[in-house]
C-alpha cells in the first residue's frame, strides 16, 4: 500500500467510527431513554478519543508528508487533481487535529454530552444557574482548544476557522455591521407592510400526522431521497449524515401552526440535499465531505427562503394545503404569503423571519466573542444578552428560556458556529440569483413546482465538489464574485417590492 | 494496574463498542433508510472485527492466566467470589473467541447483515431461491466456526454451546422426544376444549395507537422501567441491551387482534426485566451479563404465559381492555380467555400457542442439525421442512414464507439457538411453580395485578446473578432440582383442568 492509499484507508476507517458515533448522537436526541445518558456520554467520549487517536497518530503525518513530497502518478488528470485536493485537506485536518490532546478531545465530548442534558432541563425550567457551571466548563475547554490550534488576532478566530475555513472575526465584523446598518432602517418598513394581516388567522389545529404528510411531500418534491434518509422529531432540529446513503433530518411540531415544521423541514432538507449530493464513492474523504457551514447553510436557506417563502412556491402549494387543512378556506393566498413572510421582532432565533434573523446572529456573534475572550463572565451573560437584545430588537427578554438558554449550540461546545448562519443567508441569495440568470426558464419551472433543474444546478456548482475548492473559490466559480451582502438586500427589496 | 484490573478494563472497553454496535443493529431494524444497508453492513463488520481483536489479543490471555495463578487479594469475601467467577467466565469466553480468526468473525458479521436484507425480501416474495445462496454461505461459515471451536460428538454441539453453556444435542434430543410424546396425545384434547369459542369473535379494528397505550401500561405494571428502555416496531420482535440503563424492546402490530402485540410485548418485556435486573455496576463483565438463552427465554415465557395467559391476569385486565375496545362488549371474560389460550396447529412459530410451540422448535432443531451436518442440502430444505411439518402438525405448508423462510434466525447466523426456546418454556413453568410455593400470598397478589413480589423473587433468584452460576446450578438453587419437563406438563394439565 502506498502512502496515499494508507491515508485513504485511515480516512475511511475514521469516517466509519465517526458515522457510528453519529448514529449514537442521533439516537440520543431522538429515541434514547433518559437514564441511558451517562453511559452514552461515556461511549461518545471514547469514540471521540478513538477517532482522534486514529487521525493524529504519527504515521498519518508521515504518510501525508510522503504524499506531499511525491503523489503516486495517476493516469487520469481529474483523478490526480482530486487526490491532490485530498492531500491538501488531509494536511489541514491533521495540523488542526494534532494540536489537541486526546484528553482534551475526550473531555469535551463527555462534558458536552452531559451539558446537553443539563441545558435541556435548564431551558425547560428557564433556570440559567443550572446551566452556568456547564457553560463555564465548556468555555474553559474551548479556550484550551483555541490555544492548542493557535491564532494571530484572537482566540475566537481559531474556533471560527473550524466551521468556516478562512473566515476571521475582524473581517466578518464590518460585513455584519454593514448588514445591520442596511437592515435597521428597512425593518420597520417590512414590519409595516406585513402587519396588515393578523397571523392569528393562520392558527388552527394542525395534527402532527397531517403535517408530516405535507412535509414529506414537499421534501420529496425538492428531491430529498427518502430511501437514503428520514425525518424524526427532536427539540432542536438538525440534519446529520450517518453514511453515504443515510441522511437524517429532524424537526419539531407546533400543532397551532403547520408552517413552523414545514419551513423547518425545507431548511433541513436543504442541508440534506447537499449531503445526498456529495459523491458517495468519496465518502470518508475530504472530496466526499461538505465544505463549510456557511456553504451548508446557504443550501438550507435557499430552499427554506428563496424557494419556500416565494409567492411562486405557494401559488402551486397553497391550494393543496387549503384542501388538506380546511380551516385555511378563509385565508387568501396573498394573505397567507404575507403571514409566512411577516417581519417582526421575536425572542426565538429559530422562529425569526429571514430579515430579523440576522440580528439574532449579530447578537450571538458579539456575545460569544466576549465570552471566549473572558471580557464577559458567564454569570453576567443573561444580563448582557438581555440588554443588547433590547437595543437590537426594541423588546425586552421575558426569561432566559427565551433568552440566552434558547439554543443548544453552546451546550454542544459549538462556539464560533453562529456567524455561519448569516454567511449562509448571504450565499443563498447570491446563489439563487446566479441560478436564475444561468438556467433559462428556471423561474417558470419553479412556478410549476418543478425543482429538478435548480437541484441539478446546485449539485453541479456546489454539492459534487466536496472540499475541492475553498468557500470563496466555490462561490466565485458559481456566481462570478465572492460573498457580498448586496444580493440579500436586493432580494429583500424585490420581494417586498420596495 | 494488576492483571484483574487489566481484563476488567478491556472487558468494559469491549462492552462499550459492542453496545455501540447494538445501537447500529437496532437502528438497522427500526429506523434506518433502505439504501443505507450496505454501509451499515460494513460498519457492523468492522465493529465485530474490532471487538474480536480486543477480546483475543495475546495480552488478554496472559492477564487471565495471571488471574488464574493468583487472584489479587480482596478483603470482601463476596467481592472475591464475584472476581473468581469473572475470571472463570473470561477464560471460557477467551478460549471460545481465540479459536476464530478475525477474518471469519468479520465475514460472518458482514454476510449476515446483507443476508438479513435478502431474507426480508425473500420472505416478502416467498422466494426461497433468493435466500438459498445466503443460507448456504452462512452454513459454510458456521461450520467453520464449529470446527474452530471444536466438539466431541457433532459440529452442532459447538454452536449450541454458544447459546446454552453445557447443553448437548444428544442430551436434548431425548428430552424433546419425551416432550413430543407427552404433548402429541394431549394436543387434540386441548384443541377440542379451546375450539368451543370462535377466535373470529375477538377480531376488531384495534388502532395501533390504542394497542401501544395498553402495551405500555401492562409493561409498566410488570415493572419495566421506561426511563431505561422503550418499545419500537420491527418485523421480528426482539429485546436488545445498549448499556446499563438502556434496554429496547420491539413488537409488531396486527390491527385485527390486539393480543398479538400485547403478548409480544409481555414476552419481550420479560426479557427486558431480566436485562434491567442485571447489576448495572457490573455492566461489561460476566457478572453483569445474562447467563444463557434458555434462562433468558424462561423470563420472557414466564411473563407471557404463566402470568399473561392466566385467568387471574385477565380477571384484572379484561374489564379495562373492554372499556378501551368497545367491540369486546359481547365477548365474556371466559370466552376471551379461551381464545387467547386456544391450541391449534398453525404455520407461524411466533403466532403459535404455548403448547404446539414446542413442536415448531422440535422441527427447527431437527432441520438445523441436518443442515449443519450436511445430511440435508440447503436446496432441499423447503421439501424436508414441509414434509416434517405435515407429520408433526397434520396440516400442509402453503408457501415458504409460512414455512422455512418465516424466521430471521438463520439469516443472522443464529444456528443452535432454537432449542433454547423450549428450554425456556420448561424453565419458566418450573420457576413459576417454585415462586408460588416459596412466596406466601403471591397467588392473590397476582390476581390483584401486583407483580412486585414475583419480580423481586426473579431478581433475587435469577437476574442479579449474571453469569455467576451455570444454568443448571441456577435453576437448581431456585427450584430445588434441574430442568425437567414435568412442571410444564403439570402446568398445561392444570390450566385446562385435565
Amino acid at each position: 500500500m502506498n502512502a496515499y492509499e494508507s491515508v485513504l484507508q485511515r480516512s475511511k476507517e475514521i469516517a466509519l467510527y465517526g458515522s457510528a458515533a453519529s448514529v449514537l448522537s442521533w439516537d440520543q436526541e431522538t429515541y434514547m431513554p433518559a437514564k441511558a445518558g451517562a453511559y452514552r456520554a461515556e461511549q461518545l467520549g471514547q469514540f471521540a478519543g478513538l477517532t482522534h487517536r486514529l487521525a493524529t497518530s504519527t504515521e498519518v503525518g508521515d504518510w501525508i508528508k510522503a504524499c506531499e513530497d511525491s503523489l503516486p502518478p495517476c493516469a487520469d488528470e481529474e483523478e490526480s487533481a482530486l487526490r491532490a485536493a485530498n492531500v491538501r485537506e488531509w494536511r489541514r485536518d491533521y495540523d488542526r487535529a494534532t494540536k489537541l490532546s486526546s484528553r482534551l478531545v475526550e473531555d469535551l465530548a463527555k462534558t458536552t454530552s452531559l451539558a446537553r442534558e443539563a441545558w435541556a432541563k435548564a431551558r425547560l425550567e428557564s433556570d440559567f444557574s443550572a446551566f452556568e457551571p456547564w457553560l463555564d466548563k465548556i468555555l474553559g475547554l474551548v479556550r484550551e482548544q483555541a490555544e492548542g490550534w493557535g491564532y494571530s488576532t484572537c482566540a475566537y478566530d481559531a474556533l471560527l476557522e473550524g466551521y468556516e475555513p478562512g473566515a476571521r472575526a475582524a473581517e466578518l465584523a464590518p460585513v455584519f455591521a454593514d448588514l445591520q446598518k442596511e437592515l435597521t432602517p428597512l425593518l420597520p418598513q417590512l414590519q409595516k407592510i406585513t402587519e396588515t394581516v393578523d397571523p392569528v388567522r393562520l392558527e388552527g389545529n394542525y395534527s402532527i400526522a397531517e403535517q408530516q404528510k405535507l412535509n414529506a411531500l414537499v421534501a420529496q418534491a425538492m428531491g430529498f431521497d427518502f430511501e437514503a434518509g428520514r425525518i424524526d422529531t427532536t427539540t432542536h432540529p438538525f440534519c446529520t449524515e450517518m453514511g453515504p446513503k443515510d441522511c437524517r433530518l429532524t424537526t419539531r411540531y407546533n400543532e397551532k401552526d403547520f408552517t413552523s415544521s414545514l419551513f423547518g423541514v425545507m431548511h433541513e432538507a436543504g442541508h440534506g440535499l447537499y449531503t445526498q449530493g456529495l459523491p458517495p464513492e468519496q465518502f470518508g474523504t475530504p472530496m466526499g465531505t461538505y465544505l463549510s457551514l456557511g456553504i451548508h447553510e446557504s443550501q438550507s436557506r435557499l430552499w427554506e427562503n428563496q424557494v419556500g417563502r416565494s409567492l411562486a412556491f405557494w401559488q402551486h402549494w397553497y391550494p393543496r394545503v387549503q384542501k388538506q387543512f380546511p380551516n385555511l378556506a378563509g385565508l387568501s393566498l396573498e394573505e397567507f404569503w404575507i403571514i409566512v413572510n411577516r417581519v417582526k421582532a421575536t425572542h426565538i432565533r429559530v422562529e425569526a423571519d429571514e430579515a430579523t434573523y440576522n440580528l439574532h446572529i449579530i447578537l450571538r456573534f458579539e456575545m460569544e466573542q466576549r465570552l471566549v475572550s473572558g471580557e464577559l463572565a458567564v454569570a453576567d451573560l443573561p444580563k448582557a444578552w438581555n440588554t443588547r437584545f433590547e437595543e437590537l430588537f426594541q423588546i425586552p427578554v421575558p426569561d432566559d428560556a427565551r433568552g440566552c438558554l434558547q439554543d443548544t449550540h453552546w451546550a454542544l461546545g459549538l462556539i464560533g458556529y453562529f456567524p455561519t448562519y448569516t454567511l449562509g443567508t448571504l450565499n443563498a441569495a447570491q446563489l439563487f440569483n446566479a441560478a436564475l440568470k444561468q438556467v433559462p426558464g428556471l423561474e417558470s419551472e419553479l412556478q410549476q413546482a418543478n425543482y429538478t433543474r435548480l437541484l441539478d444546478w446546485l449539485r453541479e456548482k456546489i454539492h459534487r465538489h466536496g472540499r475541492r475548492y475553498s468557500p470563496t473559490e466555490l462561490i466565485t466559480q458559481a456566481t462570478g464574485e465572492s460573498t457580498r451582502a448586496t444580493y440579500f438586500m436586493d432580494y429583500l427589496n424585490a420581494k417586498y417590492r420596495i
